[in-house]
């Protein structure tokens, strides 16, 4: 364990400490930790440990449910669609996941709808429990507003984050998780609690002025991805994740940042099982020719090789595991308090 | 019809007409031209009928196949593999759409992955032929390099173009239709066809350079959208159109404004039946919503009006109805001299 580094067990034996001590049943909050580590060990620190204390709020106001109780609304054998009833989205979308892939095993590709759930973390963590079970899956979600659309200036479209993933041989598996915005408003919160100014071009003011202050950026609207490109994308996720699931769209969805609001997200899953296109041998056999192909192209200037979709997260991943995780001194803070309140102090791993 | 323009029927014909006279049967003739025409409805003017030429020197050269003989590979219930033989990309991503759609009625959810099939046009042709059918539809292709993997200096990776596309109630059905390059391919050959420098930040030269030369950028290479996240988006649309379906990936890919090589390009399509998540009335009232409420935000600095994805096209496509279709002098050029080759020079539309 290096120097001011948190092993990744206590902490994730803390954080599931917490989430059991204000009623969550002990697998589920199990999840709900694992979720909260697995970002900080993909060094994706913005929707780590930091986001422990934002759900413990919401749930403790009572507009997430401490347990989770899916029901199914319907049932069309490839697809379904799953009500969350408000419990944590964490907890809802894995459970979810697993019935996607479930489907793709029985029909070739599956499909889950989760209606009135929640924000649910990091996209690629449920997407990600696809390519050990010989599966490339896709998952969408929307999210509270954080930008305008385009040519607007007002905030009713969120970030609505999308992912897929896919096994990729001997390599780790190849997987894509993006929110539309041109930056995930998590990194915002994450510099604004280190004190950092963030880059130009982010965001603008609520007045519609550029700012390189993440307070003001929290307060104005951040900027799309490559310009109405990535407005139209953000549309397209919140068209699948709450208006085809019969989940809350645009404004109607409530950010993990709000304690007082129920969430209304919804997300929308996709399982494809590869051995009913091709044998998976072969198709791992591919990805590694692809991955092989892609990092033997000449470098461009400044650059000390190409990595190919989440290899870099997986990278992180070993070297947190083996010299624990660093964290800022606020999230610190945020958890030694979380730690008084919940009579957890003995838990608390640093 | 306005002064300068040619009539889309006659236009239409022309097209199949060329089609039919190189050795396709007329449907498939029918649908092949519909594309190229309907993209110039839409103003996508590098998708329209300025590939004529090109679709038509792939089918005389033999490396593109004149009669579409699809052929299931692999039958999984909700999901199927299509071998394309080498066939139109139009003709046969239309049939597994309407498979796709087929399944999705069955089992909630259906897909077909396409191989061996060619570049198909405008990808939006074909997930909007979903709504229709009370689907929401996705679609994805890969493309002949045109960009480095990010960090690389050598054109490995294509513009890969995807596109989602859903009923909208009252309102034409909301599409979204993007390569993943910062600008389409075609716009940069339509720029070199017109004359017309292209701004920067599209492309770099073959040395690295930046260029406004469209002729240098087709030598050098096209920059990804939102950076890096485009190159990520890029590699996922090829792993799942070429290397999940089993067709041609990476450099293996080969564009149609080449006649000297077969294409290997990929489809992978997805159809989801919404009534199967919710009454198709309520979709459509939530869609009505939702455009409402994006189209109600105060306006930014410069902008009349706030769009959805998709309603731009249809505007366009009700317009050039109307007044016909302008081509540029280049494309009216190669039509007369495609007319004169294959002697179809009384059915020329202007």
């Amino acid at each position: 364990m290096a120097t001011g580094r948190i092993e990744v067990n206590s902490l994730r034996d803390f954080a599931t400490a917490v989430y059991v001590s204000i009623g969550m049943p002990e697998p589920d909050a199990l999840i709900a930790a694992d979720t909260l580590v697995q970002a900080d060990l993909w060094g994706h620190q913005s929707h780590g440990v930091m986001r422990l204390s934002w759900y413990a709020a919401r749930i403790r106001s009572g507009v997430c449910s401490a347990v989770a109780r899916p029901t199914f609304v319907s049932d069309f054998g490839a697809l379904a669609v799953i009500d969350g009833g408000d419990a944590m989205g964490q907890v809802l979308t894995a459970f979810a996941m697993k019935e996607a892939i479930r489907r793709a095993k029985l029909h070739g590709i599956g499909a889950v709808g989760l209606r009135n759930s929640n924000h649910f973390g990091t996209a690629m963590y449920f997407t990600l429990m696809a390519p050990p079970e010989g599966c490339i899956a896709f998952l969408s979600t929307n999210a509270s507003p954080a930008m305008a659309p385009w040519g607007g200036r007002a905030k009713t479209v969120g970030t609505n984050p999308w992912s897929w993933a896919a096994p990729a041989g001997k390599h780790s598996p190849m997987v894509l998780d993006i929110a539309n915005t041109g930056v995930a408003r998590g990194k915002v919160y994450l510099a604004k609690q280190k004190g950092q100014a963030i880059p130009e071009g982010w965001a603008i003011n609520a007045a519609g002025f550029p700012t390189t202050d993440p307070a003001e950026a929290i307060d104005g609207i951040i900027l799309p991805m490559a310009q109405h490109k990535g407005y139209a994308i953000a549309v397209m996720m919140d068209m699948l994740s709450g208006v085809a699931t019969g989940s809350a769209f645009g404004s109607g969805v409530h950010g993990p940042y709000q304690s007082e609001h129920r969430s209304g997200a919804g997300q929308f899953m996709i399982a494809i099982n590869i051995e009913a296109m091709q044998p998976l041998a072969d198709f791992n056999a591919r990805m590694e020719q692809m991955i092989s192909d892609l990092k033997s192209v000449p470098l461009a200037q400044g650059f000390d090789e190409i990595v190919y979709p989440g290899e870099l997260e997986a990278r992180h991943h070993t070297a947190n595991t083996r010299l624990g995780i660093l964290l800022p001194e606020d999230t610190l803070a945020d958890l030694r308090k979380l730690a008084t309140e919940t009579g957890l102090g003995d838990k608390l791993p640093f």
